[in-house]
């Protein structure tokens, strides 16, 4: 049988990571001469990084385009600002690549421009170049939007990074950079994003809004404290995929409490009426950061000035005496948390 | 009535003008605090730099995918190296970004990868990073790709500009640089892109192929020689568009004449059944260059000596006697050169 692509390789899971290593990476070789590339394709990591300028790029899908908390505009920016954020980059420059449906509200669309530009505002971050595609009614679904940035290293993160005082595998904060004793520390309430977009695509009441937000301004905050040593943001796939990544690409057991991790009662609901594990579905505003010991209470306590991150908590710890990623759950039994094989919903982020 | 986009605002010509400035940049202010943006958003050039960095972004949203001569990979790949190419940039690092339709031929996607990755090797181009989604069947058409590129300023470059010998707008090859006396320079036969692919799409039988391919080589060749102070390609919109943004832009009268473009036998025979102009449809391997007098026979023997410049020709140039784009026609008469309002046919880039 021919075979083809399936809404699982685009879902964040482990499909994807196979579809992505298979058909992907496989198929853009490197080119012969390259710049100095410290964080090539290959990491897939948040963001690349050639020459200490870092780099990342999105597409973004939502449907809805409107949703509670949000809409496609500022999704797109918050979205790719935070990619940068993460790996410890000062966003600098986005470019933004509109593909309009033919027959588009106008007024929706500058209403989606604004919020994008307001977005990117929040840290100060210009869009110096774009594209405009409009295609004919049917050839996509009323709009998408991609967003690219790029970023610099700031003395903020060289300071951080020395306080973490100990040999890193990359100077920025990559998902290979964690070690026996780091301590994990999520910035808020978990599952937000994809509660409202699936109370708002069901019908179901709520008053549940997006957490989309640009997480530049909390991981600047805990960089100030130091001893960061890795940060990501739990978009697609979820917490469960994130600690997935980090425990195979730093080749290390993770271990996290339930009772640890908050999420909103109105979010756990819509959870549990739809059946979908919250650790599975995305957020658009919130930071995972892996911390040396000695400064995780320091860190946690910065994070937790800042108006994003009052419920930060640290959910667990990574460890050297299991494998994968483990969970204590609210009950006290233990699970092995796994990457979801595909999305449990439809598009999201 | 309410206000819709229309396909004429994603055309290229001046409905696609006016979109822009009225409905994205107006919404798209600028940030607070920027870096030093030495081509703006608002210049509408082909690439944008911030801190001596250019960059790009591009959509492709072609249809048909396979098309004869290339394919959507080649078309991305070549289309952004392009755009870094006609401001004088070297290209330095890509992003590639899929939105993939839910049971796509994954051997058709390893294709249109490899040539995309392929076309990137010409020009010693890493893809350093991407995105990848894959959405519901229907929600878009098969496949599009988001490229994104950044590249430096070079040596050549510098030296080039050193030897126009006049006082330029900007330090790069912008669309405002042009003066009177200026030669115009064509790389080679116009419109075989959008008759290869009108042809394909409409079952015409014919031999042409589209054009695509990187120009980074022909422009650096035209810079070794010196006294380059504008370049472009003719993509959306066309020859027609292209000489309208530089007559509007440089604030100066261009005039061409239309025995000196060369066109082949085919093309023009498919534009002539289609009732299409040929100086208004898209061209994806070809530089069109604005030379001070005193070098242009030089640029113009260094462009042919390039395998894709062999019939590079002056085509026109620079005049203060005259305003917007004038053409002297095959049979002598005279006639105003305007942007074409929309797109004369569906998507070709």
């Amino acid at each position: 049988m021919e075979k083809i692509v399936t809404m699982a390789q685009g879902a964040g899971g482990k499909l994807m990571s196979e579809f992505i290593k298979e058909h992907i990476l496989s198929n853009l070789t490197p080119a012969n001469k390259t710049g100095d590339i410290d964080l090539p394709l290959e990491a897939l990591d948040d963001s690349a990084v050639i020459d200490q300028i870092a780099l990342t790029t999105d597409s973004y899908t939502v449907s809805p385009l409107f949703f509670p908390g949000g809409d496609i505009g500022r999704l797109a920016a918050a979205g790719t600002i935070n990619d940068l954020a993460v790996i410890g980059a000062r966003p600098v420059a986005m470019t933004c690549s509109f593909i309009i449906e033919e027959g588009f509200r106008m007024n929706l669309f500058d209403r989606i421009c604004r919020n994008l530009s307001e977005t990117a505002k929040e840290v100060s971050l210009p869009i110096i170049t774009g594209d405009t595609k409009v295609v004919e009614r049917g050839a996509i679904n009323e709009l998408m939007i991609n967003t690219t940035a790029i970023g610099y290293r700031s003395e903020i993160l060289d300071r951080n990074l020395s306080e973490a005082r100990r040999a890193l595998d990359k100077n920025w904060l990559v998902d290979s950079n964690l070690e026996s004793g780091d301590q994990i520390i999520l910035s808020g309430n978990l599952a937000d994003h994809g509660a409202a977009l699936l109370s708002k695509r069901y019908g179901v009441q709520s008053l549940i809004k997006s957490d989309v937000a640009p997480i530049y301004g909390i991981v600047q905050e805990a960089l100030k404290v130091g001893g960061v040593v890795a940060a990501k943001d739990p978009t697609r796939g979820g917490l469960s995929n994130l600690l997935n990544e980090w425990s195979e690409k730093s080749k290390i057991g993770i271990f996290v409490q339930e009772q640890a991790i908050p999420i909103s009662e109105g979010s756990r609901a819509i959870c549990e009426m739809l059946g979908i594990d919250p650790l599975t579905i995305g957020n658009e505003g919130k930071a995972v950061l892996g911390v040396v010991k000695e400064k995780a209470g320091d860190v946690l306590k910065a994070i937790r000035r800042h108006p994003l991150g009052k419920n930060a908590s640290i959910i667990g710890e990574i460890s050297g005496e299991i494998k994968g990623v483990v969970m204590e759950t609210s009950v006290g039994t233990k699970r092995i948390v796994e990457s979801p094989l595909g999305d449990p919903i439809p598009r999201i982020c």
